[in-house]
Formats: structure tokens, sequence, C-alpha cells
């Protein structure tokens, strides 16, 4: 794959003649996230779509934007989406579009959306289910503190095989942490809309089976997607159905904790520590009180952070197959909201 | 196992009756931990070595201190020792013994040491390995300092697969927990005195073999025991063979590490972060500058805490074995010190 300066600048001049006959495609890049990363997109998917122009949005002329039947986007303008008219579909390099779909403009409201689903993020993630969940195991934030004071106290021990972690939603990324914390000793119950199995793991669903497997866990990791039905799902009513004391983590969406509910349940105790790695509003204001709480671990979205290498190869793979097949990857259900 | 308060008020008066008899055996348990602790392993000791009597030092007689042939022994006073004259064999309920050999007196020199070998803290350590490893692995320090000037910025992902983690010491506790860092997808490098093979690590020895893993190590772990060989091992020649930015992780025996070399490597930047449990004094005195050092976590000896429940299961194994072939278990070799 990898491409010489030399090559790569013939490759643009033969671009450049191909785009305008019709078996060559432009594709609109459109974008908010920081310039840097959309020029690695930009040399990536190029480099991988060499038959194709994936073009960043600015760079379009008034024609083009007209021509262009597919997107790429990563937390797109929708301004810059309501001018483009005739796209036919649209891939987020995002696994949540929640705020696309918030956002969306009208005009391509019936325009199939596709997620990414890369088993790469899937990894980070029960990669960081699993390092954030033995930071609570043991004890980090206690000895943190601890340190911070000199104090040298040992606290008592407790086995995984003692810890039950409850996961929020088993989709790709929940079945995967819940294996990946099983693997490691953990005991593990899981919760989704509808039932599923899993190998090893106690599954949990619909509203009766969240209030029993909350009470059973003494780690609860929310993965959900964030939805009408799980916006603020995670509010007092659902707190005290917890057993005393135990530890959140959200590298779902913030949307899905009630901020003043989780605050209280801190302060009174039913929680005792909160690791949040997404919030309402991102970044987090410098002024929210998360940043300065004693039992909330604050992380900068960071939890699965996409991998361009490997989640360019999965939009490209699409885009390859879409322009020789004619075939839309699986689109995002509008009413569920992923 | 599980004894009704009854029962054992009469077991305890049957063993008064049969602690004179040539069939029971009346075994020391000498020890410098809290109270508490010896009162939890005096318990269940006596539970699982119904036909024998262990009891506390304090508590023999002068004529039952002549008759002891047997001590288990948990950091034991080398002075109650000495008033052992008899003792056939010992055996600690703890790992390390380094501290006991050099207090040892003359007078049991000759007496073979049994130290504690039990898989439960072998699997504990290989948890804490992977714990802290992933501690670091994920920047959860940086992310720290971060919260607490409330600074929102991601920070670039690596790949476990792309991170290095060198072991020192392949015994059982560092091969399990070589083993669980490539479960979870790290890449792998061992290192013992003597030339090991270990299934999808890449092993080195002496000390050629030390310089050859330090260079390829982004995070050293240190799981040696203390012996002559292994003093200050860790010094500034060694930092010096390591990458730039090296993180270390010490849980094996504080003296391992030069102190003063130590600081001044993380002072200078050549190495990064350092996972310290384990001290030349400990408790680490309330002054010591480890403390207050920014890029080092200062944890109190508990990266793999004895488990009463599995240790005293082990030790009675070992104790009734003896008493039924003779047979004592494999001890400590006192010119490795381990």
């Amino acid at each position: 794959m990898s491409i010489t300066s030399t090559s790569r600048t013939q490759l643009s001049a033969s671009k450049l003649t191909r785009s305008s006959l019709s078996n060559s495609h432009l594709i609109a890049f459109v974008s908010r996230i920081p310039r840097a990363e959309i020029q690695r997109w930009l040399i990536v998917l190029n480099e991988l779509l060499p038959d194709n122009d994936v073009r960043l949005f600015d760079n379009l002329t008034a024609q083009q934007k007209q021509l262009c039947t597919l997107a790429v986007v990563a937390n797109p303008d929708p301004a810059e989406l309501r001018q483009l008219p005739n796209l036919q579909w649209i891939h987020s390099t995002w696994a949540g579009v929640e705020r696309m779909l918030a956002e969306l403009p009208a005009a391509t409201e019936l325009c199939p959306i596709v997620r990414l689903v890369d088993p790469t993020l899937a990894y980070t993630m029960a990669e960081a289910v699993l390092a954030w969940t033995l930071y609570l195991h043991r004890d980090m934030p206690a000895y943190r503190l601890q340190q911070a004071s000199a104090q040298w106290l040992q606290r008592p021990y407790i086995a995984a095989g003692e810890r039950t972690v409850g996961i929020l939603g088993l989709g790709k990324l929940g079945a995967l942490s819940a294996e990946r914390l099983n693997a490691n000793g953990f005991n593990v119950l899981g919760w989704s809309r509808h039932q599923r199995s899993l190998k090893n793991i106690r599954t949990f669903a619909a509203a009766d089976g969240l209030a029993s497997m909350l009470a059973q866990s003494d780690i609860v990791v929310n993965l959900l997607p964030l939805t009408n039905e799980t916006r603020g799902l995670l509010n007092s009513a659902r707190f005290a159905q917890c057993k005393q004391g135990v530890s959140i983590i959200n590298f779902g969406r913030g949307a899905t904790v009630s901020e003043a509910d989780l605050i209280s349940a801190l302060d009174t105790g039913i929680v005792s520590h909160a690791v949040l790695d997404v919030f309402e509003e991102e970044p987090l204001p410098a002024r929210h009180p998360y940043w300065s709480h004693a039992n909330i671990t604050v992380l900068p979205h960071i939890s699965a952070p996409t991998c361009i290498r490997s989640a360019s190869k999965i939009v490209a793979g699409n885009i390859q197959e879409y322009y020789k097949s004619g075939r839309i990857p699986e689109a995002v259900n509008r009413q569920l909201g992923y």
C-alpha cells in the first residue's frame, strides 16, 4: 500500500484527468475534525481508492457539489451536507451517529447513513473497559489519594471472580468487552434491549432485567448508543436499584447518564466512583463540576479512538464494493438511532 | 470446612487433651504481622489441621518451645526463632524470604525454610502486572494530571501490539504475568538468569540478554527476587540501556532498583514513569521523595497480597504431607536466596 512521493504525484495527475470520466467517482469529504486529521484521512482514502477522487468539501466547485453521490463524513456540518443534493448514501467514519441524525438537514433525510463498524474499534473499546475495570478493581483511585497524603495503607484485596461487572449494551463493543472481562477472571453480566445469548455471560433484557442486573453489579459499564430510550437511563431511580457503593464506567454516550443525579449519588455514597469518557457537552466545559470531583475520573473521549489506519480500509472497502455491485452496507435505523 | 462455634469449642477441648499425645503435634506460629491477621491465620490453620495445635509463640510455655519441631512464620522475630532450638523446618507464609534469611539466627541456619508457592498469588500478581501495564499503556497518569488542570487533550493511541513489555524474572510469577500480557495483546519479552523457553514470549538471559531486552522494551516489569546478584540491578548504567521514555514497574523487591538512580533517570526523562509497590524501607517513610514525585505512582506493597484463604490450604497441605510421609517441601536455596 505504500506509495512513493513520485508515484503519488503521478497518481494525482492521472486522477485529475480521470475525474471527468464516467468510471471515476468524485467523493465529498465533509468534516469538522481538526485539519491535520482531515489531511490524514484524505491521503489514506485516496491511496486506497486510486480510481476515485476523495476531495474535501471546501475544494469542490459548485458543479462538483451537484455531481457528488457519496459523502464520507466525520462530524459533518449540516450546512455543507445541504449543498450536496444528489447524495445516494453517506459513510460516517464514526461509530456514533446520534449527533448527525439530530442535525441532519431535511434534504438528506431519506439518504442511508452507514456508520463505521470497525473490529479494531471494538478491540480497543474492550481493552479500555478492561483497563478501567482493573483501575477500579485494584483500587487505583484510592491509592492515588493515599499517595497525595503519604499514607501507607493496604486495602483488602477482593479476587476478580468475586467482582461482578454489569455491561449495558451487547452489540459488537459490549459483547467483546464482556468476553475480555470474563477471560480476565471477572464475573460478567450483560443487558440489552432484546434478550441476547453470550458464552459464559448471564444476560438480561428489558426494564425488569435491568433492575435485576444493576442489583448484582459491583461495576456498571455503559456502552449503549444514545437513543430516545437510553437518554437519561442512568438516573436516581436506577442508581437506587444498584448495590450500595457501585462504580460506574460511561464509555457510551454522555447523555445516557443524568449529570445531576450522578453527582447526587456520588455525594450520598450510592455510587463510589465514576469513570467518565463521554459528556453531554464535549469538550467538557472547564467550569464543569466533574473536573474537580474527588470520586470522578474524567477522560477526554479516548476510550476507543478511531484508528485511521484500520478505519480507512473498512470505509474504502465499502465504497469499492458499492461501485462494483451497487450494494450499500447496512444503514443506520433512524427510528432506533443506531 | 465451616465449623460451628460449638464444635470449634469441642475441638479445642479435645486438642488440649491430645496435644500431650505423641500423634498430635504442636506447631509454633511466629510473626510480627498485625494481631488481627495473626488471629485469622491461627483460626484457619487450626481448622485445617484438626489433629494438631498451631499456637502463637507468645502462648507457648518454655517446655513447649523445646518440643516444637515446626514453625509457621510470617515476618518472624529472629529472637523468637532462637528460642525454638529443635525446629526441623520452617514454613513461611510469604513468597519472599530475603529479610528472614538476612535476620536468621545462626542456631537455625541449617534448618530448611519452605516459602509459600501459591498459584493464587501468581494469578493475583499477573493481574496486577496487567492492571498497571494497562494503566501506563492507556496513559492514566497523564490523564489524571490533565484532569487536575481541567485540560481536554486526546493523546495519540498506540495499539497494545505495538507496545513491548519486558519482564525481569521468569519464575511462576513472571511466566504467568508474561502469558497474561500476551493474551491481552501486548508484545512480551522475558529475561531470566538462565535461558528459559515460554510460549509466544521471546526470552533473553545473562547480562548481554538483559541489555538487549531493555533496549526493546517500552515498559519494564521487575519480578526478580532480591539476591546479591539482583540488588541494585536497575541502576543508571541499566537505565542508559533502556529506550528513551521507558516506564518501570517494580513489583519484585525495592532494593533491586537504585533509588537515587531512578529519581535521576526520571528527572532527565530517560524514565517517563515508575509504578513502585516495593521499597528498601517499608512502610515507605513519610518524608521519602517518591511520595510527591509527579512521575512516580506509589503503592503500599499490594500487588499480590497473600490470600489467607488459599495460602492456609497450601501451608496446611504441606504440613499434613510432612506428618504422613516425613517429606519436607522443596526448601529455599540459601546461596540463591529464593
